[in-house]
């Protein structure tokens, strides 16, 4: 079975034939910032050039997207889109199901990618994982055998809204004391800024961090801190049998990662431990997930 | 179907032969504080009674027992049982069966009475929903169509362990600000033992707060607004239709349950709400559930 999967971002879109965790044949083009019409053309054209250069292919019965959201998944509507213009309350699952004459599934971004990475990448032959895409903000995904974990309003994973720091900083959400608003790319900027009284991005933080610079440590040291809280407390609620960590900020590496262990270990200690691997499948995530959520859409679980 | 659900308690043990949500006849012994053997036995001569007094019910082929744990899954052994004497690596499961002649399936308890809730109880017909148990301590359980989620670890559902506030107050497992020592029974009773300087129980400090005494109205604001905290960062991550709240705090009622209703609308704002319900059952919610985990023993995901 050949799904077409599309990943829907805010300044590239990627498109790929896929078939199980095997991307067959890929195209990439800009996002159009012109509103949804022209973001729902330019996917459509582009799924047909790349069908019309890959005839062998041509068996191909559905598609998946994944998007940034909020989403509505029972009316298949992308209620907004924080990076790409005029996606308002866009149909997005109507209007592609019409243009690429194929039945289309609607999966939020990180779940698309946390997906990809359950059943064929990091987490694959594990009975459950959580994925965390900690990048400039933080999202994630829950899985149990081949099924996402949507939730009943098809909000569950969004781990970086916890509140993990009663009376912390504010997060997008308004909320105080966010995961995100303490962990993520954006927080670890922020603080810097401050700290430093400098304009300054999270790659340029790490790289103060590792020469030894002491605020720079503590930003880091902070962020990691408290990525390990909220990994502890979803263990306590979900236990997972493994993490798969995304998102830029993992490209810090083991200066990054090995903070996060030693505070998981400290936050678990009398608990099972789960794994925490990196995640596999990089680029690719997104498309493979948007295609196995459309190929697996009758198995799946919607509480 | 009939199932002989076993509600294995601290004080006293209820039996009780189960068809669905309906319980057709029950008892209830002392448990036994003089070690595992004389667990097994007692609750085997219970059984045993009460198939002998309801021959009508002759056709039970396997039972449940809900149990304090931890629990070993994988080898049918309660690992400990902290207000039970003796239970230490007690090899539950095969003790029972060999006593009863009968398969036995071994659940937690707050995941047994939260699954009879999910199924028979105040969640009956949702998707989806979240256990809690508000009592001297504070436990859960999670539960996804007819599934219980137990974990990769069987630890899922520990809901009194998340951290809720960084450096706040020791939990029983020995980690700070756990969301069972701040607002569980325990925790109300120390810090009004601690505010008045007098031995108090958490009825009291109730009693008290409905006076208007500003230390007891203090410490159930508390208590009450990381209940929410707790619930909130539940639904962020799992986003259950419901949540189900049982326990001996439940028994201040509105006092209690519009203080955690009012904080989780602040905690959600901007989120769609879950219901807040309180358990139906009561006590024959273990019972209940431990006989359904049996009887949907084939079905179960233990991811």
């Amino acid at each position: 079975m050949i799904t077409l999967g599309i990943d829907l971002g805010g300044t590239k879109t990627a498109l790929g034939l896929v078939q199980g965790g095997t991307v067959l044949a890929r195209a990439r083009i800009d996002t159009p910032q012109t509103g949804f019409d022209s973001v729902v053309a330019a996917i459509a054209e582009a799924a047909g050039a790349l069908l019309a250069d890959h005839p062998e292919f041509s068996t191909v019965s559905h598609a998946g997207i994944g998007s940034p959201g909020p989403l509505d998944f029972d009316s298949g509507r992308i209620l907004w889109a924080p990076n790409i213009y005029g996606m308002e309350d866009g149909p997005i699952v109507a209007a592609l199901e019409e243009l690429l004459d194929l039945p289309v599934e609607l999966e939020n971004d990180a779940n698309a990618a946390g997906f990809a990475e359950h059943l064929y990448g990091a987490a694959r032959g594990l009975s459950s994982s959580v994925y965390l895409t900690l990048s400039t903000g933080i999202g994630g995904g829950l899985f149990i055998g081949d099924q996402v974990i949507r939730g009943a309003h098809g909000i569950a994973g969004e781990v970086g809204h916890m509140t993990v720091l009663p009376g912390g900083p504010v997060g997008g959400d308004g909320h105080l004391g966010t995961l995100e608003a303490i962990a993520a790319g954006r927080a670890i900027a922020r603080d810097a800024t401050y700290g430093y009284g400098l304009a300054l991005e999270a790659p340029e933080v790490f790289e103060r961090a590792r020469k030894g610079e002491r605020t720079a440590l503590s930003i880091i040291d902070n962020a990691t801190e408290f990525t390990a809280l909220g990994m502890a407390n979803i263990v306590k609620l979900f236990d997972p049998a493994a993490f798969v960590l995304g998102g830029g900020l993992t490209n810090a590496g083991d200066f990054y990662l090995e903070r996060i262990r030693t505070a998981l270990d400290r936050y678990l200690v009398s608990y099972p431990q789960p794994e925490v691997r990196l995640a596999e499948l990089s680029g690719d995530a997104g498309i493979i997930g948007a295609a196995a959520v459309a190929a697996r859409a009758q198995t799946e679980v919607r509480p």
